[in-house]
């Protein structure tokens, strides 16, 4: 069996970066056409076209049953009625985990399996979120400052987009008189 | 396959506590006889028994390709020159890796194979330590205050106390003039 070299890294809470490591994801509003309800509101925005979210993957090991450690920063927005928002995804592996740990900003994350199950959790500093296999995963910024976690996941999970970019989630959470609001997706099908 | 349920947790960054949630672990001084190389001050010390960590375990899903999440609160001290620590372990599935992320407090962490590789790594807020399948992994308290950290592992990574408790470490952890030193463990073998 091989031997890997420990690794170190040094994250920045004020802002989620980590030291000598740059973004593997920076997803601009462009970037998530067909995600947002309010297609009026998506195209007036996406002249501006700003950045929702970025991903500071920690250098991986390179083991096959290694871990992956990364951190989110989202940025505070809104489409609509909709707070910016990641793709969210499955895992390629489906019973791969996931494990977010919230550090600054407030949230919301879906938890959804493809046949319907729905659990929405709320993402503040210290909320720890354990997302099992076949659950995909998104994560929303309901607050008016980044919203920052830290991530950790089996470096053979893969991601898998396409399902939720064809049908969407179950739930949406959108901007109420009084907060963030779950209400259910008229175009999940 | 079976379906497993998200959990939610909520992490205390003042004490490293996780909300309803007991430690799992709590090692007195007395638990780790023959750990020290100063076995007067061990003994001196041993009519107190303090504690030296405690581990807090956020409740696992209880998927087998699942994930562990706890936290490790280690207290400040010193047993003569060295540093409250932890026993230290390698995992009983050797491919198992871990990962370890700073919350609070300064300290080092040991990450040593059977067969004498040896890295030392500082911890303090921030700091992400990713240890490899194979590698022993304890962690020193070297400052004034609990160090604090959060820690991800596979669930069926099992722990492996015993060839530490052997052999120990081939590094000490030891308090110099200028702060923590390390030096060549004088026992190891």
């Amino acid at each position: 069996m091989e031997l890997f070299q420990p690794v170190l890294a040094k994250l920045n809470f004020e802002d989620g970066t980590i030291d000598n490591c740059e973004p593997i994801i920076i997803r601009h509003l462009g970037d998530l056409q067909g995600y947002f309800q309010d297609e009026a509101a998506f195209q007036a925005m996406l002249i501006e076209n700003p950045v929702l979210y970025r991903v500071y993957p920690m250098k991986a090991s390179g083991e096959e049953a290694g871990l992956l450690v990364g951190t989110s920063v989202i940025e505070p927005g809104i489409v609509g009625k909709e707070y910016f928002m990641t793709k969210g995804h499955f895992h390629l592996l489906e019973k791969a985990p996931e494990v977010y740990f919230t550090l600054s900003g407030e949230g919301m994350i879906l938890i959804e399996t493809a046949n319907g199950n729905a659990v929405a959790q709320k993402m503040k500093k210290g909320t720890i979120h354990y997302i099992p296999g076949k659950w995909a995963h998104r994560t929303i910024n309901t607050g008016a400052v980044p919203l920052i976690f830290f991530a950790v996941w089996p470096a053979n999970a893969g991601h898998n987009y396409g399902a939720i970019k064809d049908k969407g989630f179950a739930t949406l959470v959108v901007k109420g008189k009084d907060g963030p609001e779950l209400i259910k997706n008229p175009s999940y099908h």
